[in-house]
């Protein structure tokens, strides 16, 4: 694994498929890019906390426990809490969705 | 300790002093948002892992065990391990330098 790199390159902007690299690991650490282009996702039921920053493009993410979906932009970033069900219900379909997540376990 | 927010509001685009929040912290694990505006660092030889990336702005990043220091533009991150030492040795006088930090310990 590279000790650096760059967040806004080494992808395709108009993937088919979501994008995940995994940039850092140590135990109960793991920091990935994900980039997403225009897909949307299943619902998510995490063992673990994850910390996640949506970086470029826009994304509509939903809680279950919220009554309206949050309309992410660059730069919003929210705390998941363990098994708090969330789906992304949708990505940016002119630009690429650059996150980055670390998440607390693997 | 909020659990979402956005990185690039919240502060003041000419501060005299660089500006640091704790956005998320666990045993072992803290996020920190830094925003630079012109100022440069001392010398850090941190006995924790840290990861970093850089989201606006510019920097140039010296490590002491290279020769050439690395000029930083949005995107960039680098993995910077422990006791390796390293300054910023310049940031972005037109415009603030947002990084993101994630520090393997406290």
């Amino acid at each position: 694994m590279s000790d650096f790199g760059n967040l806004f390159e080494g992808f395709e902007a108009r993937a088919a498929e979501e994008r995940f690299d995994a940039l850092f690991r140590s135990p109960g650490l793991r920091i990935e890019r994900i980039v997403s282009t225009g897909q949307a996702g299943d619902w998510y039921d995490q063992a673990h906390t994850e910390w996640v920053v949506l970086l470029s493009g826009s994304a509509v993410l939903r809680f279950e426990d919220e009554a309206e979906p949050r309309m992410l932009r660059p730069g919003d970033w929210v705390t998941i809490a363990p098994h708090r069900r969330h789906r992304v219900e949708a990505t940016d379909m002119e630009r690429p969705s650059v996150w980055l997540a670390v998440h607390l376990s693997d």
